[in-house]
């Protein structure tokens, strides 16, 4: 029923997880009253910071590296509308690859865990010069490391 | 090369499009100083509207007629960032479907006619009580006889 | 120092309070890697809102009472700009007024309650025909009843 | 009748001024089919950037001179909504100030010339180490020469 748009092959570490809470703010509703379907990306973005800040490989631990990690691709499908005042779940996937890149998978489910929306993104890492990297940077090789042999933990706050 | 996300099927007549300038405003940028990709989104729309304007099926023709166009899928390509102070040409293309939707993609071109971005949208046709309409409403209908047999032209102005 | 926009006159009710957290989104940025300055009155709204709900006069009460609350003015200062990843406080004050008509005060704190940002916003009360309303529409005025002789309690949640 | 927000002290020269078109976007809309009240700080500053682009002094300008010009202040006067799909004049002046900073008021029209929105802008004048400017950087002293004496003329394009 649920798309998926990567799959975890044979001898992959299951995908990195993680859920928030989101609510539409007012300004993201569009006149017939539901959330404009360009906001999403905020919310997958939300999502792809909170896996980030997690795991310590968000969007600011690759910049610190010297790394930029530029959307490659989006893509979005909607099933039923976003409404204010209500708040929905959102759960992003961390799919594994060999390559620098990062696959990222996207569901948002109401409070009675019906699927609302779906969607996947791709990143590519460039370095500052915008040379567009083949191997992972040291610092996400290692955090892949542990991810693979199953010792990755969730980063410390602060 | 560059990305076709529909195709003209034998019988079909040839795709409707649109061309119109887009710049990118200060506030769609992001601290890497390049749009946000999100943005695209709000680029896509305008697209959608001025095809929508040309031929007489924009979002009001519609709403007029008692039918709400939401979207049902969005997908980008991002290949080169858009930037500041350029102005880039968006090409917006309305694929022939037997079945109540929309299928448009849309291409946006630098001055030197690189491709910076694809991408493509699905609407479905639902009635003001939300119901998915199966058939086009007859005001489409109307217009989509006239493109097929090639007499649609664009729309008087106001 | 702090910036004062309304005052409480003899004779008035203390302003009603709310605190609440906020913290910019990766989107609301600019090129200086700061929020772009348009983006505080989301979190004005945020405010707003939060205040409306926990005391039963959000946009949805006032609209189920047949009142929609469109903002006459808004006013920002900026001292010190938000940046990404840290969280702030916004303390939102709803200030006494006689007439129909909503007086907010707003302030952002960081985390040394150095004050980053005030501002103001006034809201008028029109009626579904867009018609100015003279007198609070009879939901409110009982709340503003409960407000003046203290009785006037956080809504239940829900 | 118009709100004005600053004056023309004696001595002073005329304000520099700028007329350029806007419509609101689809996105750009709330529930109540009218332009979010947030998103006209995007239109001011499509004002300010025109006025800039107009007479050698956008953000760029300042910014190719080592100098970034953050919102200090920002004011909005709302009188009737903006609606879709239809075209307003936003006119733009820039008054003189003798000081480092930029003072702009800014007023939107309808068709009929009546008149929809007004405000004000104050931007600050700070280097790249973020020390704000007493005087007015070179190039920009320049301008002003002209402005005074009457020999400001439009930047050639590009």
């Amino acid at each position: 029923m649920k798309k998926q748009y990567f799959k975890q092959n044979h001898g992959d570490p299951a995908p990195l997880s993680c859920e928030i809470e989101i609510a539409a703010r007012f300004s993201e509703l569009d006149p017939m009253n539901i959330v404009w379907h360009g906001n999403y990306a905020v919310y997958f973005e939300l999502g792809r910071l909170a896996l980030g800040k997690k795991y310590g490989m968000g969007y600011t631990d690759f910049y610190n590296n010297g790394v930029i990690i530029p959307l490659k691709q989006i893509h979005f499908d909607y099933f039923k509308s976003l409404e204010f005042e209500k708040t929905y779940k959102l759960q992003t996937l961390l799919y594994w690859n060999e390559a620098a890149r990062l696959d990222f998978e996207f569901s948002i489910y109401n409070e009675n865990k019906e699927q609302m929306t779906s969607g996947y993104s791709v990143q590519l890492m460039v370095d500052k010069n915008l040379g567009i990297l083949v191997n992972k940077p040291p610092f996400f090789e290692e955090l892949c490391k542990k991810w693979k042999n199953g010792t990755l933990r969730q980063a410390e706050n602060k």
